[in-house]
């Protein structure tokens, strides 16, 4: 099966069929601005029961594991063999957009709709995935679903990590019928897979700026999250004089500055520091804040500088905290490593899109995929579509459907010649 | 009458009484860390009603006006005459302590009960007040009961100050049954009140750390409050390099170290400057925040250097915004003078202090009282009792109950005295 075949055979994707598709995957939304659909509620739930009920309705099997990861499956003509698969996120950040995640769980069911009615042919099978919780914004750690998937977490894990109101995500788990205890059920085999792609959105400008409609992922940032619990002393804003203050806002307020200042050191060009929330006590307009605590973001394609900078920052804290009288808790609430992607795979999707006379670029991934978690145990591979303005996570986040058929196409034709490409490496392997 | 008659009619304060009168009101508060009783809530008018019943109890004729303060009044001996006035506050900011406020209105019962129970004759009516909404943390204005009652503001004021919940003060009004386009009707006439003193605590540590257990207030800060809001641009924290970012959160960071290092600069002795709110939007560990919403409150003695100091801040804050990318749109909130406390009540209470053996101190206020109101139309004085670390606007606030009733014993012989000084000048001045 050479690429030509394949471009003969497989019709092209349907632009507006998928921003149909995501529209509605948008109405499972809280009622806010955008979309926000947190990980691990009965919303995420009722997005990947779309998804299993419409890849269902095309023929194929459908199963959820004890993550809550979704998959389908269409079967290979070579019999049981491990699985060339594609697919994404279906949570979203609160008042997010609709690509972010959902665009590539799109890609991968409107890939299903392609092979099923033009009935392709492929030696291996091939499996849609949508994960569970990719998010860190509800428990503060990203990748749920895929982190169990690649057996980087376990059950015993899921009892410690909480929301914002205190529940567990064991306990949200349970809440929405999965069993948190059984999660190592969830793990991938090596055997069982082949290779993995994934489309994303871009979340960042390069690809707009430079007019071109697809990248290729080399690399994609580690992440280091933190929060920083500031433990000073509430009292009347009029009564207490500045020089007998512990004032947690002040202290919490230099922290922020110093992230800041770390991520924009020509030392560190790249890092990526960010204090996306804070919270206040009692705050109230004429009380000294008490309490403050500090979400910290840090993201690096370097593994050294991304864990120097969070060493740096929390020495720094642990100075202006103790300068101020005030008292500082640290809390590790996420740490990935920088992950590059196997160069095989990327040269593969590359020569695709040779092939197809599409261009590309090979650029690196400043957010957090999980990809980034399933190629620690099966090969993956990520194709970016253009973000408008790079916004992301916002709910003017915008790809436009003819930029994301685009994707579907290269994704579908990748997946194919992934499934040509092993076939005849495994025939090859077998002949000596 | 002499002060020492004075002294042999009187009985003294009961402290166990006023402790279980400030744990009654305690009682009346949102299920919170301390007490939560905000302005213009079925809380604060529980506990207005507590005030009246008890006061109706003891025989004296109470009524509520349309701002919502109310009021007790035991008559004089010289038939109608301008009256002698005690009171303070029942509302609280959001974990509260029980003392700011309710201190003074205890006192003022306890007076009331001290002067019917030994029928302590007095020649003008002495009345007894619980203004309405005093702490500005519902609404951002300070001290809207006494304002109302000092013409300071009207009606149509009262539609334009919302709650952090976009409720309007005028509507929160007349949800708990008051009429907001009557309040011109609360408002105070000259010649209608004679003196007034509010007892308080003082919310700072002076008469701890000095050991004295009485404050005579001589000057009371004024307060200028604004709220900052910075409009940044929100996109993912991964993909979003740090020279593409407008970040809402860095810029209002920035702003609370300006207005910090404004209050503690040598030119600004006396200035505090606080920043005890923020808010970010959409608040999310992975989002660069796109919206700040910063309350900023600075207190001063000096009516020029508080205002010098709201105008540097916001110059600054602009440069800041301007620098960064970020919009500002600046609210102001409340904006109220410093004021003197006529000298003439001041040394009366000191008298009365020097006639008991009491030792006090003469201090300013560094926060706002509605004494700063009602001084516009009534003369008027405060006593301050200790405040335990210098501690107010949290739980912890405390006051031991041996020093409010030394206050309340102070409280009412000076309200005594005042009757007796102004009967003394009434009458010199009908013989010229």
């Amino acid at each position: 099966m050479s690429l030509d075949t394949v471009d003969v055979a497989l019709p092209r994707a349907d632009a507006s069929r998928l921003a149909d598709l995501l529209a509605k995957f948008a109405e499972i939304s809280e009622s806010t601005d955008g979309v926000t659909r947190l990980a691990y509620t009965p919303l995420e739930r009722a997005a990947h029961r779309m998804f299993t009920d419409q890849l269902s309705a095309l023929g194929l099997r459908t199963w959820t594991d004890a993550a809550g990861n979704s998959y389908a499956e269409r079967p290979g003509d070579a019999g049981p063999a491990p699985a060339v698969g594609t697919g994404s996120h279906l949570d979203s950040v609160p008042r997010a957009g609709r690509f972010d995640g959902i665009a590539g769980v799109a890609a991968a069911m409107e890939v299903a709709r392609l092979l099923v009615e033009a009935d392709v042919r492929h030696a291996h099978p091939i499996r849609f995935v949508a994960f569970a919780g990719e998010e860190g914004a509800r428990f503060g750690q990203a990748c749920t679903g895929s982190r169990i998937a690649a057996g980087l977490l376990s059950s015993s894990d899921l009892a410690d990590l909480r929301d914002v109101h205190g529940v567990s995500l064991a306990e949200a788990m349970r809440a929405v019928g999965l069993d948190p205890s059984r999660v190592e059920e969830a793990r991938w085999r090596a055997d069982d897979w082949a290779a993995f792609v994934e489309l994303h959105i871009e979340q960042g400008g390069v690809l707009e700026a430079q007019g071109v409609p697809i990248g290729i992922v080399d690399l994609i940032s580690g992440s280091t999250r933190f929060r920083l619990d500031l433990h000073g002393r509430a009292s009347h804003t009029g009564g207490t004089p500045m020089h007998q203050r512990a004032d947690a806002m002040t202290a919490a307020a230099e922290i922020t500055l110093l992230a800041e200042s770390i991520a924009t050191d020509p030392r560190h060009h790249g890092t990526r520091a960010t204090v996306g929330r804070l919270e206040l006590e009692p705050g109230s307009i004429t009380t000294i804040p008490g309490e403050a605590r500090l979400y910290v973001d840090i993201r690096d394609v370097d593994s050294d500088r991304q864990r120097s900078t969070a060493t740096e920052l929390i020495h720094g804290a642990r100075a202006i905290c103790e300068r101020r009288g005030v008292g500082l808790d640290i809390e590790l609430l996420g740490d990935a490593s920088p992950v590059v992607l196997p160069i095989w795979l990327r040269r593969r999707i590359a020569e695709t899109c040779t092939a197809t006379g599409t261009a590309y670029r090979v650029l690196p991934s400043g957010a957090s995929h999980d990809s980034q978690m399933i190629n620690k145990v099966v090969p993956a591979g990520m194709i970016f579509v253009p973000s408008r303005a790079g916004l992301s996570h916002v709910p003017e986040e915008w790809t436009s459907s003819a930029d994301l058929a685009a994707g579907t196409d290269l994704l579908a034709r990748s997946l194919l010649a992934l499934d040509h490409e092993l076939t005849t490496t495994s025939s090859a392997e077998g002949a000596c």
